[in-house]
């Protein structure tokens, strides 16, 4: 369930982000496999200190985040911040 | 195309793992997020190296490798044998 207010919120400040069923996701590119994993650990240490962890799925050159708040069934606020979080420290925004 | 030869090798070598569609995948459960994203550094160093680079797919607590042979379009020994390096250095089969 995403609330319109919520969906208000990733089309103002995360418009490079789609919201996919119940899941706030973003897709980066990188030069190489090496990329991805150096910013998958990256995107690690940001959900450890936020003690909210996203799905990330890393291929050759390609990490995607998958972000939802499992105890509501749906992206939150948290997740927002989470991702405006990732993409200020990754530099740059999904592709 | 996962060939009869390729299917015989996984059921023997590998009854962990699991082919599906044209990949071969194994899943494995850990502590929490950290203990998956460190497995998942350490099979990104495997890859590297062997310079064949799985998909890899990070969750609270879980980690899914998925192998495959994309000029082949399926799983072939390469895979088997960078599966069996993975196994071995997480020091586990999949769950």
């Amino acid at each position: 369930m995403v609330s319109p207010e919520l969906r208000q919120r990733v089309a103002a400040e995360l418009p490079h982000w789609a919201v996919e069923g119940e899941e706030l996701a973003g897709t980066w590119r990188f030069d190489d496999f090496a990329g991805a994993l150096a910013a998958a650990v990256t995107v690690g240490m940001l959900a450890e200190r936020a003690n909210h962890h996203p799905d990330l799925v890393i291929g050759w050159g390609r990490l995607m985040v998958r972000l939802t708040s499992h105890d509501v069934g749906g992206p939150t606020g948290r997740d927002v911040d989470l991702a405006l979080a990732i993409q200020a420290r990754i530099g740059r925004p999904p592709q």
